[in-house]
């Protein structure tokens, strides 16, 4: 039983509609929105990572979750290890204060455990939410012929973590990007009454839109040439067919990736406008399945990895 | 910074009232009951177990922290560490299966990590209920003068544990309170309008009502020959101080342990009675601090370990 094997299993298990078929970014349960995500060392993080930073980045995954949602965060429970190292223990409480007062949030509760030092780190962290009273976006409402978009920029994190490795030049905006990620919670909210499907981008923009893809029973052709990249992004890697690549293969953006009726373009640019917030359109869905990607007038081969599978 | 310090700090940065300072088997937030817990091996379950019966106890061992808030659940997220043993998983998912079955429970969702073979295995799981009308029965509403009583009888689980460990002749009864808890949900939503703060009995009898004592700013005096024995433990362990003794500082029972006004015993007795479950009497709050236990007109020194600490 692989993992996917054991996520079909428990996809037969988690039949109720609240549970959207363990296949969105939360569960919607009446006007609850409810995630669980963990992050474990050595697959989500780095062994050398700060504390303060993996008490950021374990809230703010699961508040990328609810933004996708269009949710309010109302509240965060806490599952904790203890592997025997008080420093460390000290700084990733100090790190969850500061990330928690950003956001407004409650810790509600949670549980705390001892496990063997050297056993790698582990964290969960269920974050609840509120959803809008129009609903809360699927992955799944897509349609052939709406647009799709995403926010922000991509692949800024992927260099961040390259940077991390000593694989290239390190920049601060980059390296922020990959170890203060942020939760587009703001404009989750304002966006989601006017889009028909809504994610976000935590594993890659490619394996992620692919995922939309699949969930809605459309063929997204997305843009390649399209895709938004930042001044602090190019500063170290050159606009070539490879840096998109990498960019949109790397996950940990945290960005919004969403679909809407053409028609909605004209809101859905002054809704982000007035937050500030860079929206591009990067390609449209059709009929058919699966993502195809163009680069210019080229169709571009597909990579091996779209994205990070864990 | 001990696993104490920790809380400690945790608690400071838990200031909402929804979080009942980290002291409570749940966090209330309006009429959402929320509480998540782990599950180690080795810590708390046998790494002989059968899976079946760690799926079933995550989930019971939730369920039980939402019957003493006497709410009714309605869905679980799952947290789950994938450890290469694809056996285990298939079997685990089976008895997650059964367990969420018995209670009509949905999985709403949750996520799936992957973590290195032969590190321990840990599970984390976040039920959510909603209370009655009536409000969440706390720990800490206990006043001088109120009667505590216990639900069932207490040590099944205990003995269970010393069966699995060869240490004691087995019976069916107290391996199954062992393995396969039932967490009193019925109960708990029948008893919660009547108790002036209710809580489950999950580390040992004497280190919960401890900590009610302490939450409830009273002193308990618990009457040790009180404390109800089922004829199953008593078959295997004969009636003596050391046997109650062993029988309230083992934890897992699940039982609920709750405080009343003595006028209100009537009422409860009657509420038990039409459920078919024994309630107890076993002591009494007073002025104070602490727990006092007597064992007919004695005064029994405390155990160095009232509980399980973990």
């Amino acid at each position: 039983m692989t993992e996917a094997d054991f996520i079909a299993r428990l996809r037969g298990i988690a039949t109720d509609p609240a549970a959207r078929g363990l296949a969105d970014d939360a569960a919607v349960l009446g006007d609850l929105v409810l995630t669980h995500d963990m992050i474990v060392e050595g697959v989500h993080f780095l062994p050398d990572e700060r504390p303060q930073d993996v008490a950021w980045k374990l809230v703010a995954v699961n508040l990328s979750d609810l933004a996708a949602k269009g949710a309010t965060p109302v509240g965060v429970l806490l599952g904790y290890s203890l592997a025997g190292d008080a420093a460390w223990d000290a700084a990733f409480a100090d790190g969850l204060d500061i990330v928690l007062r950003r956001y407004g949030l409650p810790l509600l509760g949670g549980d705390t455990v001892g496990v063997p030092a050297g056993a790698p780190r582990s964290f969960g962290l269920t974050a609840i939410g509120r959803a809008l009273a129009e609903g809360a976006p699927s992955r799944s409402g897509m349609k052939p012929g709406d647009r799709l978009w995403v926010s922000g920029t991509i692949g800024n994190a992927g260099a961040g973590l390259a940077m991390r490795l000593g694989e290239i030049d390190a920049n601060e905006t980059c390296l922020a990007a990959y170890s203060r990620p942020q939760p587009q919670l703001t404009l989750g909210q304002a966006l989601a009454p006017h889009v028909r499907a809504m994610m976000d981008v935590s594993d890659g923009l490619l394996i992620d839109a692919q995922r939309m893809a699949t969930a809605s029973g459309c063929r997204i052709t997305l843009r390649l040439d399209a895709v938004p990249l930042s001044a602090a992004l190019l500063a170290v890697r050159p606009d070539v067919l490879d840096t998109r690549l990498a960019a949109t293969t790397a996950g940990d953006d945290y960005q919004l990736l969403f679909a809407a009726d053409p028609d909605a373009g004209a809101v859905i640019r002054a809704t982000a406008e007035a937050l500030n917030i860079a929206v591009t359109p990067i390609g449209h869905a059709g009929v058919g399945e699966g993502i195809v990607v163009i680069d210019g007038a080229q169709r571009v081969a597909l990579p091996d990895r779209l994205g990070f599978m864990h």
